[in-house]
């Protein structure tokens, strides 16, 4: 077999076999192919794209091409969730705790990473004490006997995805669905879950800026699960704006309690009933979409989504005080309001430009060796249809640095106000089961 | 400038600028830009293509990333003639005296290169004496004493397109318009012709199997040359069977003495009237192209044309008796005689198997360090639309071989006889000038 054979097979619009799949995924993790012949690969495939076999084909082989994450030991069925990214999304964090109260056991493997905030991780050690370095056979424990419990990233898992995936990045090759939804789902199934619930999110503030693109990108997913034996669903939401209210570490953990607690913003918490009834559904913890919901819906009413939350942070270290008085969240030493300069509707919020106001306040990593300030943020007062009066803030900053007049010129070119009356966003837009 | 936001323009179908394409093929050259993102370019204008300037920037780009030929001391509009190959094409060994002899100067740099037989300059050195070693300076006084002379390939011309064309090579982007026309123009015009004549072949021989293809390579070839200020012009001629009826080294050079004589095969000598008034004309030694033909047919019935290729070889070594007794041409030690199976018609000649039937006999370099056999190859004694008797010869090999059964059986594979009339193929397609 040859990769030139390969190139020109998919070059030519054909599908190619899974022998040849693996050929060239295995060839290029152990470097016996080179990375000029794999990005004209992907260059065709950018063009060709694959069928749905191939996709999945391109998935289990990348899963292949490192360690795989063994969570049998752990009994239930095991959801994953994940999103395709946005601002403020601070779902994860309500979704873990929440949906483990009701019996789904939620075996999470998280990472720091670069962006507007940081990681599951990063946003959990805002709690004192909370640490995520546990053993394999803690986590296990952990899990059966909380149903929750969150462990940093161990084991190479899928090699092959992180270096096609640095290849695409520098050789215009990401923007490509069966490419997009290989990479994803690869790390979901290597990381052990036996069923998965995505958030593909759509709108100026997702990488799927187009409706239609999200749904393609959702279906491919869906299928790609599917043909290899992993339950999977999508929901389609909205990320034209960001998701709640608050944008940074601390802030967001005391916007998961607020949810938790049944007070949180609407958005958030209807994404979360939403995403999670989904996944009690998948976990066979309810018969019904209708029956799940009630089940989440009363763990919030009675408290015990917000207790669980207290044992799974307390089991790994993290200080219970904390959850119960969030003033005690690490807090910045600086808030200061951004003021409407018009009376009027809110017509826009750019998310990816508040995403990146929070991270210049601190809240993110710009670079891996970026230090991430768990106080910074942003937390939004108004969203897109609120009315607001001249004067009137519309968000608040957290951080601790001194100057901030850029972020707030980057605020007020980001948040569009209107004379006229102007609708709030769909939540969700699509359910996607196939 | 990004190489990134290149492939990411061309991918999206946008028009590159002159100044991003300089980029690209300056900072590929000097080893800048990584063969991987090249190779996604490639790909990328694969499927979106190149507009006719941008097809012209590139080729200038490729020209100027290395050496060029300095012909301004040679007085004349000095022509060049370029062939897309085929099989057994002796054109050139006829052409440059021809022309030459009606006051077209023909300054030719030449190579050795692999295929089916030599380059032109081994099939010259069948000449006993005749060498290419010659410096810049006599190059020069040879063309503009005699109007001729061919000299080895000198400097390093067009290094972008050697380096694009390996990576192409192994990448599945040969097979592109665009970048097989900018290729060849590209070391065209580095060999400082002022004007080209183009033969693009078409048919089961050729690169280009089909006549549109044919067509629009020439037409995209036409189109660089004149953007970049050197008149040209195409004729799009047929290679579903060999050109003539000789296929090898010392054959060819018969033939050619034969052809310029008056008396060489009709296709090989029509098609070499052809593409020399073509050259005559672009030269301007002829105001039409009846006038240029008329001038040609007069030199190769008065002998003008033979002495000329005697002054050319002598004046370079070769020994001119040769030229009159072509029996003392380098022969092979058996000629073996293959005969038709049948009684018909020859309905095809398969071109580029008789090509590897006279490489595998000697006449061609498998590899770069094969030794050529000039005394090696076939000569046909029927061509496509001829009739045959059983057991009449068809062809001749000449080889000094001992086992020749597999090209005998490769040749009676190649050759279609039929019980139908056939008509000979069409000799000349389409001339393009614009």
């Amino acid at each position: 077999m040859r990769m030139y054979d390969i190139i020109e097979k998919k070059r030519n619009g054909n599908e190619l076999t899974e022998e040849e799949i693996r050929f060239f995924v295995d060839g290029y993790t152990k470097g016996d192919i080179p990375d000029y012949q794999v990005s004209a690969l992907l260059m065709a495939i950018y063009f060709q794209d694959m069928s749905e076999q191939e996709r999945a084909q391109l998935t289990q082989a990348m899963v292949d091409s490192g360690d795989k994450i063994d969570l049998t030991d752990i009994s239930g069925i095991k959801v994953d969730k994940h999103s395709t990214g946005g601002v403020g999304d601070t779902t994860t964090l309500v979704l873990a705790p929440l949906v483990a109260s009701v019996g789904v056991p939620v075996a999470k493997m998280s990472g720091r990473g670069l962006g507007h905030t940081g990681g599951t991780i990063d946003k959990l050690e805002s709690v004192p004490g909370f640490h995520t370095e546990i053993s394999n056979q803690e986590f296990i424990d952990l899990v059966n006997k909380n149903k929750v419990s969150v462990i940093g990233q161990t084991g190479n898992l899928t090699p092959a995805d992180k270096k096609l995936y640095s290849l695409r990045d520098v050789t215009a090759t990401v923007n490509s669905i069966p490419l997009i939804a290989s990479s994803i789902m690869s790390k979901k199934i290597a990381s052990g879950a036996d069923a998965i619930v995505l958030d593909v999110k759509t709108g100026a503030g997702a990488f799927m800026k187009d409706l239609e693109d999200a749904k393609e990108l959702a279906k491919a997913m869906v299928s790609i699960g599917k043909q290899v034996g992993r339950n999977t669903m999508a929901v389609i939401s909205d990320m034209s704006q960001p998701l709640g209210f608050a944008i940074g570490n601390s802030l967001e953990v005391k916007e998961a309690i607020e949810t938790l607690q049944g007070k949180g913003p609407k958005d958030l918490t209807e994404l979360c009933l939403v995403l999670g009834s989904q996944m009690v559904l998948l976990a066979n913890q309810a018969s019904t979409i209708e029956e799940a919901r009630e089940k989440l819906e009363e763990s919030l009413a009675n408290g015990q989504a917000f207790e669980h939350f207290k044992t799974f942070l307390s089991s790994q270290g993290g200080d219970p005080s904390v959850i119960d008085d969030t003033e005690l969240l690490p807090k910045a030493a600086k808030q200061i309001q951004v003021k409407a300069k018009q009376t009027g509707t809110i017509e826009s919020i750019v998310a990816d430009n508040i995403g990146t106001a929070a991270m210049m306040l601190g809240a993110g990593r710009a670079t891996k060796e970026s230090e991430i300030d768990l106080s910074a943020g942003i937390l939004l007062h108004k969203k897109v249809g609120d009315k607001v009066q001249e004067g009137e803030p519309i968000l608040t900053l957290h951080t601790n640095q001194q100057e901030v007049n850029s972020v707030i010129d980057l605020i007020h070119k980001s948040i569009l106000i209107s004379d006229n009356a102007v609708a709030a966003p769909t939540l969700i837009y699509d359910t996607i089961t196939e």
